[in-house]
């Protein structure tokens, strides 16, 4: 009991020095406004998005947590497993209740957010800051290898794929289950590539020091328990009010999926990596932006693909919609392009940016009925 | 009056240093033809192609003159706008005439010529007189960058939309109107990135500096104003005659959109590019060649999206044939691979010439039917 | 008399030193095969494949005997142009077969096993045993331009062709004449460029010298015309039989095209290059690997289309399925991201071979009718 104490009593240290994490207050407003008001949606789908937040914030800081403690290797594999346990969490519960276009749209959106929107912000934000910026190319090298190996993976069924018969669906699924092992496979063997036999040639890469103390391992093991509940939780409000909260604001679902849910889950590393870009630390920025954006595309598409056999109505492919898989090569591509030299600017920020705007504004105009 | 006459000798005098100049002779001739014979629609436009070239050199001419009295960033701001108005007032007739067709064909045919024949041309030139020669590769990677945007913007519309329905079209059309206007505001952007804050790392892009002597200023308003009115006047001729003259030369009309009138409209600048080439100041070629494709995509093309709501029969889109969107795609990233370096030989040069090449060739034995 | 006793010695000699010419044992066998049990297909099949390697062994150390003989730019030359005769005698057989299919995804099977899985397990194996490698990137750049250029010519007929038309057919046979003889024309130049004018450049890539003694010359004549002979006869066998031989394996015709014959064809180049990156002379192995992948596109494609002319029934197109145009798009991209630092660790190779995997893995489990 006084250990249960002590665990509260750091958690509120840590709640008074970000203030984003006063947001927790919506937490227990949501679960109210959804026992009162379930058919509330417009309001539902603006508390469940600001109850993720901070509990994005949370389960990052835990995740970080525990990693420090367990040693480099451990820590290293939790954190490369673990650092988008957020997106995992609400892809997750949008697949139990069948809405694979929802899936599909959040893990191509994360994708794009996090390397056209969070690296070109980055960018963006330390260029206005400093004439030019450096950070290590072997990073963002490795990180676009495996973004373009992701990319292929997702783009092979839709160029092979075929009329919608049975004999068709079947391949597609056969063909998903594949390479949703051979993607996993690459990212294991990427983490031994980085983390064990070339570490070296990572080294100024500074990915995960935050700067801020890690907490005690209790009190992280109990948060990481505690706060994927609760996410779980609020994440099972948001997929529900979503769609018709989007109809409501005008939004069509894939802006929806692509941007609003892919900005919702990666707020929490938006925030370190556009303070690491303040402070000059652009490695722990690209880092942070393309380790995310890969982890997104060789683990939690696969993992999704493989708990789909166990959550979902029917298994899910990784068959994407032709637009989608367009804007995911594009992204890898202009990933290529801009870390080709590793030095920045403003205006390589900006590009990345407008790549994303006009990616933002097409989903914004599409007809209803499109993807 | 005296002024005048002092104005006159100027432009005597630049005739006769510059033997392409005496082709100014078709303009009249062309206007009497037109006059007499409206129906010979192959020599009208021939006439209107020897009437083209000279005044896109004075044209050329009279911008570098008034940019280099204007100072450095207005100079800059004159040329980076004006550089291309040959292309853009021969569009804006075609605009006018409705033949939205043939505006589209001769954008992306300009982007594809000035990308692979005009650079390719300028390295193969090049290299033929020199082993190899080196440039400037932050402004080559700069204007590839903006290329890659520009491509972007013009694959979208392709990439999302669907069948010809009137939701679609409408659709299609919102979406060219915002990407316009995004391009316009990244071109302008870029200006300021490499005119003002950067421009330390443009600095040995000797670009602007065609070796001539500037013209007085007033010579230099009164040239621009007078061959502008003069370009439109043949341009009406050219685009209304062109269609039928193609037809008896055995072009199709994607050829005569993509490939003649790129070539007629650039003319002025490849003279300039490949003199730079000849004088292993390929800092120049790469900057007018890849500048100019870079205008086209990122403001004269937005630019007719605009005007065509004030002169076009209809509001124009973005929205292009496939095949172009696939040969602007491949003009982008033979550019990005080849610019890589900072380094030429002639073969480099040669291999951008054979993808115009094929393009072309396609083009040439394409049904007419086709885009 | 005596000679041919001579000639017989050295040839056995060979054979004791290189135990895959054991293998030889298999081409009498297979013949007779062939005469006892025609309708044996998966037979026949599995011992053509047995009697092709050692084949193709003695075609490429002949070749390079004489290649050695006859002085640089002669040797040079014919290196580069008999060096995949292996590929070229089966391709020729098909095509005399009128399996077009066949001949089509062997040509695009050829472009992405050297690529992907020869350069991909090249830089694996290499990796294995060195922590990091280098190699000339120049070479390397030059090939991946090279394979861009034909990458980019056999996309467009795909790009730009429409219904199945008859007047669509005649432009897609115009159109691949055509580009042959301009892949055929950009091969000659290119070895102009890196075995004359540019050859300095190209200095570290010791390509060709696999470190065995060349064999005399009447001998290795002998045996290039001998052992020619020996390929076409067995390859009419393997044509025959790999289809119905392909059902009883359960491959699909596109495995059986794109992977089965492409890793047949390539065995001889293929243990030459595995052995260069042991011995940590990469330069060897990327040599070998893309060279031999863009003389297959830029010289046996080509030849093979002008050769339909005369040995087809109808004359064959560059047309190819459209998947098998994405493959080769990704391969060539994969190369040219991959090659771009000049260095190598063992991930690299992983990631191409990953690719690869991606590739053969769709083609395996794809529906029989589909490409």
């Amino acid at each position: 009991m006084g250990h249960l104490i002590e665990l509260m009593n750091s958690l509120f240290k840590e709640i008074r020095n970000n203030p984003l994490l006063w947001l927790l207050v919506f937490v227990p407003v949501l679960f109210a406004a959804a026992k009162l008001k379930p058919e509330a949606h417009t309001l539902l789908f603006v508390l469940s998005v600001l109850a993720i937040l901070p509990l994005a914030v949370l389960l990052s800081h835990a995740t970080e947590s525990v990693a420090a403690k367990t040693g480099d290797s451990v820590g290293g594999l939790l954190n490369a497993t673990l650092g988008n346990l957020t997106e995992l969490v609400i892809a997750a519960t949008a697949l139990r209740a069948g809405q694979y276009m929802l899936v599909k749209a959040s893990v191509a959106g994360a994708i794009v957010t996090n390397t056209l929107f969070m690296l070109g912000a980055s960018f963006f934000i330390g260029g206005l800051k400093y004439h030019t910026q450096e950070y290590n190319r072997v990073t963002a090298r490795f990180q676009a290898g495996l973004l373009f190996l992701a990319t292929i993976a997702l783009l092979i069924p839709s160029a092979v794929s075929q009329a919608d018969s049975a004999t068709a669906m079947a391949f597609t699924q056969q063909l998903s289950l594949g390479l949703a092992v051979l993607l996993i496979v690459a990212y294991g063997l990427g983490m031994v590539f980085s983390l064990k036999t070339h570490r070296e040639l990572f080294s100024s890469a500074e990915s995960g020091e935050t700067g801020e103390a890690p907490w005690p391992i209790g009190l992280a093991l109990a948060t990481l328990a505690g706060v994927t509940v609760l996410v779980a939780l609020v994440s099972e409000i948001f997929v529900e009010s979503v769609q018709e909260a989007a109809v409501a604001f005008g939004m069509t679902p894939a802006f929806v999926g692509f941007i609003v849910v892919a900005l919702v889950g990666a707020a929490a590393e938006m925030a370190a990596a556009f303070s690491g870009a303040r402070k000059n630390r652009l490695d722990l920025s690209v880092g942070i932006a393309l380790g995310s954006a890969s982890q997104i595309a060789l683990f939690v598409a696969p993992v999704l693909v493989l708990l789909s056999y166990v959550l979902g109505p029917v298994p899910m492919n990784l068959q994407f919609w032709p637009g989608a898989v367009v804007m995911m090569l594009v992204a890898t591509m202009a990933t290529s392009l801009v870390t080709n030299t590793g030095r920045s600017a403003w205006f390589v920020g900006l590009l990345l940016l407008m790549v994303y705007l006009i990616f933002a504004m097409t989903l914004f105009l599409l007809p209803p009925r499109a993807p």
